[in-house]
């Protein structure tokens, strides 16, 4: 009989069907009547035995028929009168916890540790369609704005952006550094293909032990040329955060209520403010004083979201121009106040997600900026180069695709919401 | 006057319009008569100045104004009378080579060394592109055919499947490698989501100096459940390479024809023939015998692409059933010859692209697979917990994306397909 999914059941209600899956749970309230859910690729469904011993193990892979029949109270609007079951592979022993509950009340560290269980769960799986769906959906609103797919190495002679926080690899005789980010190389690839796209690997050898960080994660790049200002680079993005939520209103009703989360609100233009005017406002309106070195630290974020909401009925916000010192030597200044930056990070819910600029694309000017932040320029010749031989002005950002299914997902950590995370501590599985 | 991109000027003629983008090439026949080309992210144009001095230098930053007109011998079907040309920014220096001419003709190492300005050459412009559409109809395949996307890490704790050719990293106060490919997190994710995939970067540890190895590589991996047996793998990744090239067909057109390359032939069906059944012939038909030790070497697999054209009219063959000792311990044994194993490599033009088998699901036979290949399974334990507790039948492939972007263009090395490759030597750019 040919194999027929769960989602696909309400096309077959009175036929008898075949489900390939996981035996996910298994109530039997006599040896007449057991009640059995089984798990695949699109979903759960109940089947119901009647007067047939069910002799598999929670957590088996089954083959099982039935015929299909309406059920207006069951998730998928059907169950199926079991009729068969085949065992295809049991499980050698007990599960170390019970992986059939609705929810998966674990620790944190259990739940990583048994990251090969815990993403079975359905609640967990949940979270990693919402994730397939960002990374198509970023994939899309890129393609359809008319950039191009890049992938740029992860192995780098040269510590990408300076600074202290990199990997260092023994690459044969030489010393390598696993790239922090594609920064220079994007930048370098607007001066042959005007606007770029990344989704790759970024590693940061911080030693944070936050709800927040990573030491490994995917981060969505963008880089283009021709712009007028840093404007431009928070209206591309806006689009593409409404093109990210939009398609996740479309493909993932089921795991977003699994989570109780609501969509955010998107203003047509969201707002965006200077950081030392925010620093102010969180100060009068919250009483919450950052000192003038910070630019701005989690909680002084947290008040900038309720600040976004109470104000702007608005889940994002951006914080623009950033002091010079807080920012990378390729960001461009501003014009009016030198101190500050062509900058931007955008907030959702009061963390930060991406982070963004106008970047230098004048060869003297990034040469002075180089030698202002005591950078050498000769340990970036080939960056130099691209702009020796003419770049247009450009910008764009780095986001982090984690921290947004983290934030709409009201998850406890964002490494909840990668497979296999990595940490200061943690490096398996 | 709002930018039109030179892709859109045959929907002008006869409009004032303005274009952004590079100076790309300058011929001046007099003071009175000059031809120059300008490049955006959409191609090559011509713009025809008649008594207007060009006072820019080929590699500019533009913006050049004029009135577009019909031009049945242009690229494009038009130029562009120029009437105006306005310098963003220019090159500080004379390049280092010209890069106007209609091939680039420098070594692969200046070439490469050379990569800021290598990349804004058209012809290498068109490899990234027809690249770039490698890479979304991998990614649109594998969502038609409800895969989930995955993204896995590339530092572990554990070298990956074990062998030597890692590279080894110093993660805070730990030792960890670098990724050789997806494998086990792959498998892994298929005990929750029956159906994966991921494009992301493997790393090799290889001392290769070929003209189709690189040590870093954007792998196309799969890895799905329910298998009857290899043979659907080979199916399913039939489905993949058909739409890859249907996409370039519709996609790359252009790019195709200034590397006078030709899409390849794929029977309905891809022939498929047993490894050593393929020695045989290639003794036979060829002369060319291997030694009984050896899997298949590169001559062989050249000879192997022969025989596919001359024998089926096919660009690709499969290999099938590679002996045990020459594939990792997670491949499952054929059941007839336990010696040979139920795995394959697809050629293109006789060439390795894409390797893949089915694995071995059931716990103890992984375990006795581990042992014999002395393996320790206290190395794998995280692998194995989603084996004990329940894997159905599975298998995959990896596929070397550059590899097919190298085959298709008849490039000399397959690391003019990636952007900054990395080598035995090339860390740089």
């Amino acid at each position: 009989m040919p194999r027929v999914l769960s989602k696909e059941l309400k096309n077959h209600i009175g036929k008898k069907v075949e489900l390939w899956g996981r035996l996910y749970s298994l109530r039997e309230l006599s040896n007449e009547l057991a009640f059995v859910n089984i798990q695949d690729r699109s979903g759960l469904v109940q089947f119901v035995f009647e007067g047939i011993k069910i002799d598999a193990k929670v957590g088996s892979i089954i083959k099982a028929s039935g015929v299909v029949k309406k059920e207006e109270r069951a998730a998928m609007g059907v169950e199926v009168m079991g009729e068969s079951i085949e065992i295809i592979e049991s499980p050698k022993e007990e599960l170390p916890f019970d992986i059939s509950k609705k929810t998966l009340k674990v620790e944190l560290s259990t739940l990583l540790d048994h990251r090969p269980l815990t993403i079975r769960h359905e609640t967990i799986r949940s979270i990693f369609n919402v994730y397939d769906t960002v990374l198509n959906a970023y994939n899309e609103v890129m393609r359809d704005m008319d950039f191009k797919e890049i992938k740029t190495p992860k192995t780098s002679g040269a510590a990408s952006e300076g600074g202290a926080n990199f990997f260092t690899l023994e690459y044969f005789d030489k010393k390598a550094y696993l790239t922090q980010s594609p920064q220079l190389y994007k930048q370098i690839c607007v001066g042959a293909f005007e606007r770029v796209f990344e989704i790759g690997p970024a590693f940061r050898a911080e030693r944070h032990f936050t709800s927040r960080h990573v030491n490994e994660y995917i981060s969505l790049d963008a880089e283009f040329g021709f712009i007028k200002g840093y404007e431009d680079i928070m209206e591309m993005l806006t689009k593409v955060i409404k093109h990210i939520f939009k398609k996740i209103e479309e493909k993932n009703q089921k795991d977003l209520e699994l989570y109780k989360a609501e969509l955010p609100k998107i203003p047509e233009k969201i707002p965006a403010i200077k950081l030392q005017e925010m620093k102010k406002i969180i100060k009068e309106k919250y009483g919450y004083e950052m000192s003038k070195d910070t630019d701005i630290d989690p909680q002084g974020e947290v008040y900038a979201g309720q600040y976004a909401k109470e104000k702007f009925n608005s889940d994002f916000i951006f914080l623009t121009h950033y002091p010079k010192r807080k920012r990378p030597f390729y960001t461009m200044l501003d014009d009016e106040n030198p101190e500050e930056t062509k900058s931007f990070d955008l907030l959702y819910k009061g963390i930060e997600i991406s982070t963004g600029s106008q970047r230098i694309h004048n060869y003297d000017n990034l040469i002075k900026s180089m030698k202002d932040f005591k950078v050498n320029p000769a340990d970036f010749e080939h960056y130099l180069h691209a702009f020796k031989y003419a770049m247009p002005p450009h910008g764009g950002w780095g986001m982090g695709s984690e921290r947004i299914v983290y934030k709409l997902l009201n998850l406890g950590s964002v490494k909840e919401a990668v497979l296999f995370p990595r940490d200061v501590k943690r490096l398996h599985p």
